[in-house]
This record gives C-alpha cells, structure tokens and sequence, in this order.
C-alpha cells in the first residue's frame, strides 16, 4: 500500500493525515498555526506529530506531502502574501517540508486541494470536466479541464471568488468592487441580510437576532422565514449568474458546490440551479449537473490535500 | 515531410489549403459554401478541388484533414445546428471528409482553430496558458490550459462572447442580454456608435456617414476624431472588464486579439489594455500580455484548421 501525507494550513488551525490511495484516513493531528510564528517551527510542531506514524507505516511506503494554503502557488511550491496567515511575504513551503521530511512536497491553494479531493474521491469521480466552488468565509474554486487542473500561466488561476458579479457593487477585501465573493460567501449572505433587514419593514425571524451570522439566515429560512428565503434567492441569483458565465469559458460536466453556504442544501441549491439554467446560453442548458460535494466537511482538506500527491 | 489540410467554412465562402507542417500553405482555394445546398455537393467540389494536388504531393504524406466552422464540436466531429449555414441541424461533417478523402478528419469551431493557429505558428507559440479572441461579426475565443485547448464536457467551451458583459444590457442574438459580443464585435461597436451619435451632440465625422461600419469608426479615429475616440474607449472598457473577469479564472501568459475590430491597433489595443490593468487583481496586475495575431488575417483560418491535425 502506498501512503500520501495531506496537511490544509489555515488561519488559525492547521489539520494533517496520513491517508491512502483509497481515500482512508488513517491518522489525524492538529496544530495551531498561530503558536508558531516562524515557519520551521510550524515545521518542526508537523514532524513530531507526523514522524512516529510514517516510521511504523515505513518511510518508503510513502509518496510524498500535499498542502493546501491560502494563497499557495502549484509552480514555485510557496505561500505568497496570503493575508490570513501569521507568515508574510514569500515562504517556499515545499521545499521546506521536502528537505525536513525527504518526501517530494506539492502546495495549491485550498480550493485547488478540495477540486482534487472530489476529482480522486468524491462527486467529480471520473470527470474531465468540472468546476469546484468553495462557499465558505470568501468563494474559492478550482478549473477542471482535459482531466487537468487549471493552475494558470502562475500558478493563480481559479479565482471566481474575484470575478465582478455586481458591476460596481460591494466593496471586496481585495480593494476592488462587486466580487463574486462579496455576495456569496457565508459573509456575503449575511452583508445580503443586513441590507434586507435595513431596506424592508416585514417582520422576520432575524430581526430578533443579535449577531447575524449565515447559519441563523439558514434556520430562518428552515422555518420559512419569508425575508430568509428572499436572502437565499437574492444569492442564489448572483452565483447561478456568475456560474453561467463560468459554463460559457469551460463548458463543464457538472459544478459542485462545498463550504458552509453549500450545506444550506435545498434553499442554496435550487435559486441557484433556477438562476443558473435560467441565464445559461442556449447550447449550454439542462446539462450542467450542480452538484454537493460529496466528501465529508472534516475530512475534505486533509484529502484534497493529499490527493495533490498522485494527481 | 508531412501535410495536413486546413478548411475554413463560412457561410458565403469556405476557403481549404495544403500546409506543411511548418506553417506554410502550398495550395490554395475558395469554393462558395452557398451554392451547395447539399453537403455531399459541398464536399465533392473540395475533392474536385484538392485532390490533384494530394495526388501530386502523393497521399502517404497527409496527416489528415482540420475543418474550422461555425457550430463545430471536436469531440463528436459535427456541425450543430449552425445559424449562418446553409446546412441545417446536424451535419456530421468529420465522418463525411473521412470518407471521402480517406483521411482523418478534426472539427471544431473557427475561434477554437484559430488559437490552435496562433499556437503553432503564431503569437501563442510556445505558451501552455492563452486565451484567444477573436473580434469579428461577433466576438469567439478559445482557451488554451496545461497547452491544450478546452473543448469542455460537450465540445462547446470558449464563448466569452456571451458571457454577460453589462447585466440587462444590450439585446443579444443568442435571445439574451448583455452579451460582450453585442457590445466588441464589429457589429458591437457600430452599435455604440449609434448609441453615442444619438445622446450626444457634438460634431463628428460619423455624423456625415450614412451607413456606418466599424470600418468608418477606426477611420475618424485616426483622424483625432472625439466622438470615434470615445467609441473605442467604451468598447476597451467593456472588453477589459470582461477579459479581467476571465484572467481570474484561467490566469492566461497572454490574451491574443484577433479579427476586424483588432486591426484597429492602438485604437482598440490601448483602451483594452489600460481597462484591463484597472480591473485585474491585484495578483495577475502587469503579468498578462495583451498581444495582436502574429498570423496573417488571410492565413489564419487555413492555418488554424490545419493546425488541428497536428494537435
């Protein structure tokens, strides 16, 4: 049997596993990214957790370590300036973890990680063709095409999440207006409530809530809250537009949706397929499937991660 | 050495030439697609046509045949259902070249040919990451990633042109609205030259034509007229904005202009790019080179359907 090494940093936590070819998680770790402030101690912290698991599986059973990061460049192997990570500036973490490890070390970004995750174990099984949205904190996505991950010319392609839904529309943490992510992310929908809340008087479940946060749209929306479910067609509308406009450069089998909007199911799914059929030119429509990830939320970084390994 | 045969069909004419694999067209000829209602007609006259020279050259030394055309799916060899054909519903138009000339045969549309053109013999050269776009009567392009051109699940990738340039905007022939091809087309800019004639009131030499052709507007652009300058600002804008929302997901080494409205140089070039810059994020800003066709506007179609059959 042979063994890949999938580690997703994020922000705050960063979760690693040993999994094999199969898509079997084998051994699971954590480490708090933020306790370590320089990279070769975050190394070092990954090594002990990782080294007396890979020495009783056998070190040449091993094929190498995929990460997923923000920001991570496929190319050059490094994270470069991700905004939410404790590390600034430009970090070589392939060859870092390559030459503490011995093991051949891949980096892309998470939903790069997440598209091959689902390509290798999940909804994508068997696809050429297919397009990953990731709706999480902001809207990630990897390209599928000809079997092949899309990195782009540098290694930054996939950026759905900062193409313009709304020309001249909201303000984007990425200095720019009308992202994609600004309106579809799970603080994208909450940005939605708060407008619906301010510009309609109708009563609402989410007029009683303190802080707003996408999972109290979705239990408003559960008790057909009707404000709620407006919030969900309002989004839906702008990412079943978008999505069209994705199908019309790549031409996908089917798109699938992750993250935590996506697991708002039905009141997600359905504006969004209603929109996106809608909007969709003609040669294009009652094709696309839009389809749930089908991996588990917990495992999906630690095997997209490692997936990068035999893709 | 090797040739293959390029074949452009059009909806007037169709032009068919011998390549070598180098580039270079050995024979030439035009047939007019119209006069053969009947597609064994049509194909029968391209026999009439080439086979001399294939005999000549001796058939052992074809490496098959390249068909550009409107509609035309690579992966099942058909035209579908094309508007500006003569030919309607489904023409299966590789199995008939096939058959008659013994020869494999490759289909796909001219936007898509044209790239794979550019990429053997032209701008693209070398590149794995392009997108090309062709300007005409209407606005194709082909998307080239990991050096291959996606076809996407059903053979229909690359219609940035009815991507949606401006949300409920101009009334498109596809039946929607808003395209970008209803706005950077040849017919696109002749559209907003209409539009600026009419709200503004300014002079201008487009005031003095009867029947306006993009043609006309590039002319009083070069004459310094205000009115034509503005024209080509608005089409740049919209054009950039659009191809930015496209870098972001295919993070192309370059974007190749191509067609009527590109030979406009600077008047159309300068605009695009300046719009392009502003709209990008920030991580693809001053990597994406905007670049005109290296391959003659008489070659291309021949050359880019030749091109086919060694791709």
């Amino acid at each position: 049997m042979q063994y890949s090494i999938g580690i997703d940093i994020g922000g705050t936590n960063s979760v690693m596993g040993i999994v094999d070819k199969k898509g079997v998680i084998l051994f699971e770790a954590c480490i708090p990214t933020k306790d370590f402030p320089d990279i070769n101690d975050f190394i070092e912290a990954a090594f002990i957790k990782l080294s007396p698991e890979i020495n009783r599986l056998g070190i040449m059973h091993f094929k190498g370590i995929g990460i997923g990061a923000p920001n991570g460049n496929y190319y050059n192997g490094s994270i470069e300036f991700a905004p939410n990570l404790i590390w600034k500036g430009i970090i070589p973490l392939a060859k870092l973890f390559n030459e503490k490890f011995k093991l051949e070390s891949f980096v892309t970004n998470d939903a790069n990680a997440a598209a091959i995750g689902e390509m290798m174990y999940g909804a994508a099984k068997g696809m050429n063709d297919f397009i990953m949205v990731t709706l999480g904190t902001g809207v990630g996505s990897g390209f599928v095409a000809n079997g092949k991950m899309i990195y782009g010319h540098d290694g930054f392609a996939g950026e759905l999440g900062h193409t313009i839904a709304v020309r001249d529309g909201r303000i984007c943490g990425c200095g720019r207006k009308g992202c994609l992510e600004t309106y579809t992310s799970a603080t994208g929908i909450v940005r939605t409530a708060h407008e619906f809340l301010e510009n309609r008087t109708e009563e609402s479940l989410l007029r009683h809530v303190t802080v707003l946060s996408s999972k109290d749209i979705y239990e408003a929306a559960v008790q057909q809250d009707k404000l709620a479910l407006d919030i969900f067609d309002f989004t839906g509308k702008i990412l079943g537009q978008s999505l069209a406009d994705a199908v019309a450069i790549t031409s996908p089998e089917a798109i699938i949706l992750f993250g935590g909007l996506a697991q708002a199911g039905p009141y997600i799914f359905e504006p969004t397929k209603k929109y996106l059929e809608d909007n969709l030119l003609i040669i294009y429509k009652n094709k696309i499937k839009l389809l749930p990830s089908e991996l588990k939320e917990s495992d999906v970084a630690i095997l997209g991660a490692a997936a990068l390994v035999w893709n």
